[in-house]
């Protein structure tokens, strides 16, 4: 590192003055603002591996499922996947009445008809217009001056009219981005955007999006609120615009950058799911939902199944939500401290009692995200090495997934109770048996038959399973087909199962070894839970995890309702 | 989701007035704040698998490293481990002159008396107090009055006192904390600091430490500020007073809470490497530093092998840090899309010309920090599954690491850079072999005899390895030492290798099974690069992965050698 960063790095300094007129900081969210989805744009631009059209399908139903209106599918100028998408959902008709897609495009004739060729034909369509007016690429990367920087946008703005006008069976709503608002001399973002929208027009019953975004991070997130106020102030026609936002996280300060901008004046906040997105990620759009949950305001989306949500991004993006990732990661409801978890049994109790959520610890009510608590005791948490998931794998072999860790855990947390004394090493093998190898009943596999065909892609492969099942002491044959021998086997079973995650590994090695198989699932509304299998071959295993998981599925709700006539 | 969530949940206002007093949103941050890491203590109680001994001591001495010169380094009346690692820190002089370590406690003169033993004998010891003060504490946990809150505060005060007073070798820091500050009421939260303050008298000479946690996150940044600036404006004896925060992130803004805490009057900092911490974690210290660095104020930290850190993190809390984490993430140095590559590469060339930085999408010199600016080029993007690491896992089986992925594609933008074109499908294998599988001069593997000794638990473990190896044409014959076969082999080689980080993998099934290694290590002071082997045998294919990798980083010196020849 070097000894003084002063020479090397200058920071960026929005006004000359400061700017003492800013009211956000008294201010307080009081309703939601209008959200736009970049996960299949922003997002997508961002991956690894971009996504299949498989993948931004499925995606996109994710996000309309969680009531999404506003949702940017692509940048079809640019890719042809992207041209492909936009049309095939507006082709098959995939589009929800009341929502609206959007596309970006760059500044240029060709571009932006392609652009607009993509999506005619829907019935609304944002058209998502930006170029960089900021002073480093103004000088650096484009040799230009502001005067033509400024024609650049307008005539963007002028063909994107022109072009429009020619498909008026859609309604197309203008978007404009002053690219890297976040370093760019607040005056000449107003000036740039005031003369796009004298172009475009709009008026308060027909609205232009004028967007700001903070395409890389530059400031403290006050300094980015004082610029959005600024502009909110002084824009001319303010009436007719919906001021957007659209910050980066680059400084891990997005989330609180993207809420004073609503306090600052601000309507509508590009995101995507949990931060994907170039570099360090677009705001997350999930914590600000939830923010504003726990604050009494309703953000208008649904994550009450937060994990299905989790599964279906970290599937299409092929990228992990961490375990600290606030509302979302595995390890935000779980208390391993023995205060936490006293204090967190009295808040429960008190819950009960009057109704409001005010339980220590947990800022949010696990449950209305299709979560759980979970209290995680150590097993002789003094030899610092000596828990549960460091003895089953050191002993046994067995690796399990970190969930499966949490949710264990309470199996342990149980027997502590119920004797009042810590487990030992060796009575941790015999409760994992227990709570999830020897779960054989009341469904058993008694024998199995697989016929594949590999051929035809990934979306081709079919597998048909044929298996003798024993349920409540009575044998069964039954037939089903799927993706994967897994799917098959469960859709022969005929439940309302749903995989969620799942896990394999070998354990030993030669002639010994053997798979063990982790499946974490829904049964009906259940929340999830996980079934185990241990076998010398990989898919008798998960088919074991299956059916042991269904089975502790169908012993908890037995032991619910004993407890619900307990109760009455 | 409920229909209604402000039945459910009630914000917390910490004023009843609008503090409109405030004059933290016009201020910046012009030095660093003092550190203190709670790695130790916060972020190891709440790990799955809390550190051993061994992972505690390499934590210790890596935060030394970086420049920490206050550690919390447990909680010793709670837990035997973290009483014998304080008294192992200082009975075998561990703990430089300039370091203070930090020891928590509850209020009992038992647990206190307990805590003062455990670090008697260091130099300098800062005693850390806390008590739950906040309402929902009071109310639902404790049943208790303010009166008897604050009397168990100044109780503790007082037996802090009384216990250091004899042992006056060490020199004994007094810290505060009233527990949950963020949701107290400020004027009571004030209430107990300054009773506290006047048992145990600070001067300016002989400061106190008072700490305000946002033990949970309940509020929009600004509030946490204004309360903390309420705080430094109304405090008793303000100027014997070092004013702490310790904030949590479960609203994901504790980034910005941190900063505008300094703004606002706060003197240190309490958080943990890469937000590691209870639920979603403690303030990630590594983002605030290098955000205060890229604002050109040096954070007196040391990140300039930000991967050495971050593998020591993860190594020790054996949790990954994400792939869009500020600073240190896999992806947050890389550029997909075409038109950042392009302004990039002329931010550079600007950059060498004048000396800022002023690099589009790249807010902070990678080489800073020990890292690389990745440009990371498609193949047959339009596909959407034809990138380079689908081609080699579905076709070869070979299923690299996300930084692998990241650094091979720097070899495929050689290519097309070179020819103009994109690489074929068929390109990509021969390209992956030649730059690793075939990086077989000047050091090579002929053969080799290894000793293992699995008794002793995991620190005992000794493997001896004996090795044919032939350099420059010329065969040797090595020997080595090391906790494992690899270790072994480094040591044999005689070459300044650090392993950085290591996968592995089998390819196909049955008797044709082979494994793939990969391992990633540094050559002296050269940044990681990769090595790759295959091999019927996992142990030579590792060997084979460590020679390619040293083959490899003594070839691009040679490369950088020519061209600075060339240049000069």
């Amino acid at each position: 590192m070097l000894k003084n960063p002063a020479t090397k790095y200058v920071p960026f300094v929005p006004f000359t003055r400061d700017y003492a007129e800013r009211t956000w900081p008294s201010r307080r969210i009081t309703q939601a603002p209008i959200w736009m989805s970049t996960d299949l744009r922003d997002g997508n631009q961002s991956l690894i591996e971009p996504m299949s059209v498989e993948r931004k399908l499925r995606f996109f139903e994710q996000l309309v499922k969680i009531g999404f209106k506003e949702i940017e599918v692509g940048f079809p100028s640019a890719s042809q996947t992207d041209f492909d998408f936009v049309r095939k959902l507006i082709d098959e008709k995939r589009i929800p009445e009341d929502v609206t897609i959007e596309v970006l495009t760059q500044s240029r004739d060709d571009l932006i008809e392609r652009s607009v060729l993509s999506a005619v034909g829907a019935r609304r369509v944002i058209v998502h217009l930006y170029n960089a007016v900021a002073p480093a690429f103004r000088r650096i990367v484009f040799g230009m001056a502001k005067d033509e920087i400024k024609q650049i946008a307008v005539d963007g703005a002028k063909t994107i009219k022109r072009l429009t006008e020619q498909h008026p069976e859609t309604e197309w709503v203008y978007q404009y981005s002053p690219e890297v608002f976040s370093t760019t001399e607040p005056e000449f973002a107003k000036d740039v955007s005031e003369a796009v929208a004298s172009v475009w027009q709009p008026t308060p019953e027909r609205k232009m999006i004028l967007n700001l975004p903070a395409t890389i991070e530059a400031t403290t997130p006050n300094m980015y609120a004082d610029q959005v106020e600024w502009m909110h102030r002084n824009l001319a026609n303010r009436e007719s615009i919906i001021l957007s936002v659209h910050p980066h996280n680059d400084r891990g300060t997005a989330v609180a950058a993207a809420e004073f901008a609503v306090m600052a004046g601000a309507d509508r906040i590009e995101g995507c799911l949990f931060g994907s997105g170039e570099r360090t990620g677009n705001v997350d759009l999930v914590t600000l939902a939830l923010n504003l949950y726990t604050q009494g305001v309703h953000p208008g989306l649904d994550f009450s199944d937060i994990d299905e949500v989790r599964r279906c991004a970290e599937y299409c993006n092929q990228l992990p939500v961490h375990p600290r990732h606030p509302y979302a990661g595995d390890l935000v409801f779980t208390a391993f401290s023995g205060s936490h978890q006293d204090a967190i049994k009295k808040g429960f109790a008190q819950q009960k009692a009057d109704g409001v959520w005010e339980v220590p610890y947990l800022p949010i009510d696990p449950a209305d995200l299709g979560r759980t608590y979970d209290a995680v005791i150590r097993v002789n948490s003094q030899s610092g090495k000596g828990g549960v998931s460091y003895l089953l794998l050191s002993e046994h072999g067995l690796d399990l997934p970190r969930r499966l860790q949490i949710e264990f855990s309470r199996a342990v947390q149980r027997v502590t109770d119920e004797t009042g004394r810590e487990v030992t090493a060796e009575d941790v093998y015999t409760l994992f048996s227990s709570e999830y190898l020897e779960q054989r009943a009341p469904w058993r596999l008694i024998r199995h038959q697989i016929a594949g065909d590999e051929d035809g892609g990934v979306a081709g492969h079919q597998f048909r399973v044929e298996a003798e099942i024993e349920v409540d002491g009575e044998r069964r044959i039954v037939k089903g087909e799927g993706d994967g021998a897994i799917s098959a086997f469960v859709d022969a079973l005929g439940l309302p199962v749903r995989i969620m995650d799942y896990h394999e590994h070998a354990i030993g090695t030669g002639t010994d070894t053997k798979a063990a198989s982790y499946i974490e699932l829904r049964l009906g509304d259940s929340p999830t839970g996980f079934g185990v299998g241990v076998h010398r071959d990989i898919v008798t295993a998960s088919f074991h995890a299956v059916l042991t998981a269904v089975n502790r599925h169908l012993k908890s709700d037995v032991t619910a309702d004993e407890e619900a006539r307990e109760a009455a």
